[in-house]
């Protein structure tokens, strides 16, 4: 049994769904639209204990994840890509002990996504040429205490990234046809790049900007995520559902680009791609 | 400059996008579609590099990622959830030092991909009532080095887990409704129930069993992914695609059954804004 | 070159999209949210012309479509399914000359649609027991002049149907399991049945009924819709997207019920079905 | 009671699913995989009946509906898009007494669609520069009896449409950017425009063209489908489906290119309720 000990970050809960996330400091207090929490009443309680506002209105305490966290983050500056992130993290292979480049850091979401993969070992170097964004970015890794893990650079990466042999590097940026080349140098062989786009014009460009370069199981892909209201008598998809965040590439870093391929003949029996 | 070692793992790519996982031994031969490969041309030589087999065919020597060695038990099994993985990882928030139960073994991937995420420190307890599933997937957790990572269990769930206090527990099991209480009682407070079912009977059976249970932030949905022809001049998805693997459920272990809750009015505006 | 006469049903369409449908009456006004336009002003122009209101803001004259017509009855009603509409027009074979039962009417929306697909010759038999439902629905009927191949029927179906041999029917009720046997008794031999509910458990409902009926050729399904900005330079999808309005089923009736069927072997090849 | 009369066309379904559709002709058989059927043994009974081939195989004799026609079609020539037929349809305004332009006429799919939709009294002009597709449409088409409606044109359209004011025209071409200023000379003012393409650099290349065209009202968008397993008590979305079949694009046309716009502001809020 864990009991919430001062100075932790718990998520609160309500049984419609709320969340507040909050780092616990004896001798605060909590205002929630349903009135006050005193932190020291969720002091010493177990994790899942429920606790009640001082209008009576009930909440859960419960230990905050990294996908609460970035909701969290969401709510503030709606930059972040929640039904992408599972994929990248996986396609990115980011593991403890392992390094990684981003640009941009934004409000620092996917920062903190990357810091809690590669941690303990690993590092994140995030770059960005916004200073605010950058300060802003710091102060949300600082909360969830993964400050050490991240190395934040002010900087225009067209002049190139000044870190190298790093395992994957993600762009963000409006225009990553521009970067690949900086990329390319700035991965170790057999490194994963990621890059997220809103337009297929910009999927266009990066893929007439790969050609030639030296990546290869180049992969386009787009994630839709479908929840259901989840009413035992009355089970149905939501009637409203994200569309759109972008489209997602990947490819591997290769030593040198390989020789022109003559294209594949189009199948006469279609195939299923691999899911 | 990372350099292949006698031992290591490594997968071999073709410019047409052909995978071969396979862990190097100084002497042997790879036997391709394509013509042999000489293990010992390979050991020594940067990764990233091409390597031809006698017959002159390309691949390149690339470091395998947890999502290669998935797909490469995928094409023997066919019981992964590729599509799946990244969110599962993400919502059961398995990290370093965590413990989580799964529950069947089945192949080993998911075991495989949550060993991966919980190194070093956390710890999967896998159970399954058949031995030679649990025999199988102990040499595929062998084979990528991550067998101190796993614990096996050849037990019937419905007898109930050995293991109790873990962070996160996951159902990819036949009647999951049969198994919640046992699952209730093995998650830590505040901890993550994550399931896969594939009709949606199944859901229905699932939400009808959790309500009275001390589960909360119910979650209901399927993932879809679209891969697209990465061809800059002719850019469309693929013809075919995967349409369903399963529906996903997560939910949050509390202390006890929250209160009856009145149900919300359904809203009056109901459609989006564009039609 | 068609001109605009009086009495006529025009669309006027704002470059912004924004749509309006009126009935041209010589010596009336249309107050738009953008200003007065005369209905003079728009008899004897061309079709396609632009018109300005006393404002000066810019409208198209247009000849409405039946989209467009369920289009402004769903800006009223909510309770249309236009992304289905098409679907069941096809799926239900309906054509000139073909008769065609619809319960419940709701605002009516359904019925044009009908009613535009079987006439002339045709005939809509539109079932509702609710009386203001049946007024509301005459009205929109009456106003795009389809009166005439429209019968609407006061009745609660779980009496039956007064009609009988019609070559299609189309169920949008709340519980389409109950009807079933009414249903197969209007419909002619050979006839289509079409239905749309919005949960998971209905569709298990309806298919536990029709088992051991007199219907084969059982298809149920799901329609997605997906718009894309039209901005050739950033062509992308739209953010929101309607996730669900319902489950479309349709079966053919024969003569009676088939023998049961021993069930197919799961394939082991998967397969597409037919889109 | 329908009696299947000599000459008539039916469907022959089997109780697996199993489609062929056949002209009864007095004398004649039919030879299917599951035996031999003899006409005679059809014409005279009711539709909806029983009948067995020689060697005991049930089938039922339905009358066909335009969507059997067109999957028997596509089960020949592959390139129809049932998904988007209805959509296509609607769209167009397609009614009796309607006119309409089709390119390129193809395995005459959509021929059949269209002309079914505009009798009586409409017209399509199917408009191919390929002797052998135009031959072949010609005889799909007398096959069903819609010869009268259909008027068949040998000719590159790069040189132009010879019909003009018609109400609604399809582009089913390669480059249909190429086309479209002969498109809009024939449309009639008001008339409605639609095309499909299969890839995204297509839509790109036909948004460009239509700037500073006459045409409003542009709507991009495609269709999913998802097939659902009718199985009661396993109810779950088929394996596999058509991922893609291509982009649709609708547009109106009025009398002149409409003033530049500013672009609209791109909204703050962007994202969906639910993650």
């Amino acid at each position: 049994m864990r009991l919430v000990q001062d100075g932790e970050r718990v998520l609160l809960l309500s049984p419609r769904g709320k969340q507040m996330l909050v780092t616990i400091h004896d001798g605060e207090r909590l205002h929630t639209h349903k009135g006050l929490i005193e932190h020291s009443d969720v002091i010493g309680i177990p994790y899942g204990s429920p606790v009640r506002s001082h209008t009576g209105e009930l909440f859960y305490v419960m230990r905050p994840s990294i996908h609460d966290e970035l909701m969290g983050l969401r709510r503030a500056s709606q930059v972040i890509y929640p039904k992408e992130l599972g994929e990248i993290l996986l396609r990115l292979d980011l593991r403890p002990g392992r390094e990684v480049i981003e640009a941009g850091t934004g409000s620092g979401a996917m920062t903190m996504a990357f810091a809690n993969a590669v941690r303990p070992g690993g590092r994140v170097y995030s770059y960005d040429r916004r200073t605010d964004m950058l300060v802003l970015a710091a102060q949300n890794i600082e909360r969830v205490g993964m400050g050490e893990t991240v190395t934040f650079v002010e900087r225009d990466i067209s002049e190139g990234f000044l870190h190298h042999e790093v395992d994957a590097l993600f762009l963000d940026v409006r225009n990553p046809e521009d970067y690949l080349e900086s990329a390319s140098q700035a991965l170790a062989d057999s490194g994963h790049l990621g890059l997220l786009v809103p337009t297929v014009n910009q999927i266009i460009a990066v893929l007439e900007a790969l050609e030639g370069m030296a990546f290869v199981d180049i992969d386009v892909l787009e994630i839709l995520q479908r929840h259901y209201k989840p009413v035992p008598g009355r089970v149905r998809p939501e009637d409203v559902m994200v569309g759109h965040t972008g489209y997602l590439l990947f490819a591997r870093k290769i030593r040198r680009a390989p020789p022109a391929q003559p294209p594949l003949p189009e199948p006469n029996q279609r195939e299923a791609s691999s899911p």
